[in-house]
């Protein structure tokens, strides 16, 4: 057996054991609980599962000032934004709560019988159903909000599904501590034992997407390991959905005007965003594009002047300070890329410092265009709109896409627009792509490699889709359907005879 | 290169040559006009693709005699059938195009910037835009309707993408008649040449899922096929969705209530549904629970004497009949399973005899769960409500399941609805799975084996939601916005303020 240790961030000392590494038979017995309470988790309704979120939320805050303090020892992330994450995560459960509650989310719809050019049409009715067990993973740069307590928990659970969590190694026990807190606030809610589990360790994570009794997967983390998993779930006898949230670099697009009529305050937003929380965000904008000429230097300059005031960038653990290092260094390497300027050093453990970096946009090469994991960022000079153009449609897929307009512009933007819709989920305008608000018409997910699945978004209340099938009842008696399909039922949004019309000629 | 040949499904000559098999080159070069089309396509806007997809529909009306004595030819399906499907086809594009007129379908949601308790919350629009160019794989069975004219080209198109199609090689002559007519329409109605492609081949159909430019993959057929296709899109370098709907085995319960009350009207409908167009459905109900005792021993009685009444039964073509005769033969040799009754055989080239098999619900093996493509069904007698039960939860995933009820019921009907819910996408009251209505409400695909992907539908107007991905605007300027998100937007249903409310303590 393998201890499993919480690690202090700051000092890279063991603060203590939490436990040991799954089993294969932990893993088998967490499923099997997981499976065995889907039915009564289901039949608690929508109007169970909204108590038993906010029972979850009002548990983890009664616990704010322990959670904060063991996440804060695990991450170094420091006090003030763990207190900010929790009131996140216990948002975004009430959110999720009053989701239930409106009930849109089921896209509940009848389809009364009726003639067709075909003959008669059956009555058919729909709406989504959960599809069973969820395995969810935390990440390492957010022990709160997409981890235990997290966005992937808190859709699962909305939608009816229980959830088996693998807790992320770098904050253990505060996925313990979180777990804890929300078993005793589902028990309380009259949730069903097994609504929550919780494993740990590299191996069960593996076989926790192998086992029989998940039927969907929410991930947030990196490439690398996203990708293995997704690969064992779809190599399975019966593949399962893989919503996998992994790398981004976020481009950012300044305009001609934008450089002229305000480059100093990009210049300063631009720093802040892309060394904010050591630069440790999935929608870190890592690359900024930047008109050559007169403007665009000056903007540069300022932005060199305000990454040389930085202070040292703590980093969330050992194993994440070196691969950032490690990065940097292949960057400082890179044919055609230039540091631009470098933050003041620390020679203390997981310390690293932000680098600003730049390159030509007509002749960037692969390697500028892969995630790089904290304080750094690569500026891509353009001299025309054609080479930057150019330089757009070479990106992968990406979280997010920002453009900064002038007031003085032409239908640059628009074309923008136009390019950067194939290239990213969220279109960030004036703005600043750090800070995911948790609304209903929010995207967080876009094309490979930023997610496995870009049909879907893994924040906001639409996420809960992805762990919900459609199923249709035809001609079925009112006793045999769900109370959302019955001619009487609960005051929800339906549609009602909704085929489109349709023409014959 | 090999030859495409098209031949006549009753006597097995080849009635002309179609052309050659595609090479890598064709699936390249095809692919390239597809990816080149498809901003223009989306640029036709949701009324210009309404006038595309009638356009689609008229064309195919026109040239309705021609298409439905080829496809006779080839598939044997006869005249009456195939009218039939190409009104059912004509009918499904002219759905879409009602459907994009509606405009619902885009999920269009407006959060305005509003306070939180982190914060102001920006501006963030949603809704769904096209993947890009798919690939969609004809059937057998369903020379129109799930073929080049058919439910995912309809889809697609509708979202605005691209499809390349992949013509089944029972019906290449169908499938090039359709393509040549809808490509005509295509360009009538202003569509870019490469909105629809057609290639042949099985290489060519593996090429297709494999190549850079394709975002999604819809694909209707053989779970061993579908399976390895899904295998490859899985396993791409960028993995995308592949949306197969494959075997099914569509189980059929006969409560003792239905057997007493109504056993011969039952038994009528179930040999009809079981042995139309040959058994050659997706959701032909292969399996029927009986009640034992006299009620039931008479249902079986009744459905044996109607199948050895039954004439002889034209399969698809030599390699559907001799898979139909080899499965027969495999379930014939199967512990505790017996035929119970056959049709009248003869001797003609691709003609097969219907078979009846029964056997015991409480110790079926694997091998009945297996989908046989024919006109061969089973009944599995049960003698209690615990053995049904159990027998039930054994099932595997499957496009639909069926219940036959009578007057006098406790609450079994409503314990069989909460068992067979996990185990397909439809549910059919006193009815049968044959014939699958296209109405907003329709589900068509459910837990594996059934598909690939139980979380969407293959049939009906959400099915366009498999080609679509979600976009958010932040903060974006009118001006770059689709009109759809506008402030002042064309009139489709549209949620604003979308978030549920929520509380804090």
């Amino acid at each position: 057996m393998t201890t499993v240790t919480s690690v202090d961030a700051r000092t890279g000392k063991i603060r203590m054991v939490v436990g040991e590494e799954s089993t294969h038979r932990d893993v088998d017995a967490t499923c099997a609980r997981a499976a065995f309470a889907f039915p009564t988790l289901e039949a608690m309704g929508r109007d169970g599962r909204a108590r038993l979120l906010r029972a979850m939320a009002d548990g983890l805050e009664d616990e704010r000032a322990a959670i904060v303090a063991v996440a804060d020892d695990e991450t170094a992330l420091g006090e003030q934004r763990l207190d900010s994450e929790l009131t996140r995560t216990c948002f975004q459960l009430r959110a999720f709560a009053g989701a239930l509650e409106e009930g849109s989310y089921l896209e509940a719809t009848i389809d009364h019988a009726a003639p067709t050019p075909m003959g008669p049409r059956p009555d058919v009715r729909r709406m989504l159903v959960p599809v069973g067990p969820v395995a969810v993973f935390g990440a390492s740069n957010f022990p709160l909000a997409f981890s235990v307590p997290g966005g992937d928990t808190a859709a699962a659970l909305a939608a009816g599904c229980p959830v088996v969590l693998k807790a992320h190694p770098s904050h253990p026990a505060t996925s313990r501590l979180c777990f804890d807190t929300m078993t005793a606030a589902a028990a309380e809610a009259g949730a069903p034992e097994g609504t929550l589990g919780l494993l740990y360790g590299r191996q069960a994570g593996i076989d926790l997407v192998r086992h029989g009794a998940i039927r969907a997967v929410g991930f947030t983390g990196s490439y690398r390991g996203g990708r293995a998993l997704f690969d064992v779930a779809c190599s399975r006898p019966d593949p399962i959905p893989f919503y996998g949230e992994l790398g981004s670099v976020n481009p950012l697009v300044i305009t001609p005007a934008a450089a002229a009529e305000r480059g100093s305050e990009i210049a300063a937003g631009y720093v802040d965003s892309f060394t904010l929380g050591s630069g440790q965000f999935c929608t870190k904008p890592g690359l900024a594009f930047i008109p050559a000429g007169k403007a665009g230097t000056q903007l540069i300059t300022e932005m060199a002047d305000r990454v040389r005031q930085l202070g040292p960038s703590r980093m969330l653990n050992a194993g994440i300070h070196d691969a950032f290092v490690a990065d940097c260094e292949r960057l400082s390497n890179e044919s055609g890329v230039e540091v631009v300027a470098t933050a003041a050093a620390s020679a203390d453990a997981n310390v690293a410092s932000a680098v600003l970096y730049a390159t030509r946009a007509r002749d960037f090469t692969e390697r500028v265009l892969e995630e790089c994991f904290g304080p750094a960022a690569v500026l891509l000079e353009y001299s025309d709109e054609a080479e930057l153009m150019d330089a757009l449609g070479r990106l992968k897929g990406n979280l997010t896409a920002t453009v900064h307009t002038g007031d003085d512009e032409t239908d640059l933007p628009a074309r923008l627009a136009g390019v950067l819709i194939a290239k990213a989920g969220r279109l960030v305008w004036n703005g600043y792509p750090t800070g995911v608000a948790i609304t209903h018409a929010m995207q967080h997910g876009g094309p490979h490699p930023a997610t496995t699945n870009p049909l879907h978004t893994s924040v906001g209340t639409t996420s809960i889709r992805r762990f919900l099938r459609p199923v249709a009842w035809q001609n079925a008696p009112q006793a045999v359907l769900p109370p959302e399909l019955r001619d009487v039922g609960p005051a929800i949004p339906r549609r009602i005879e909704a085929l489109p019309t349709w023409t014959h000629r």
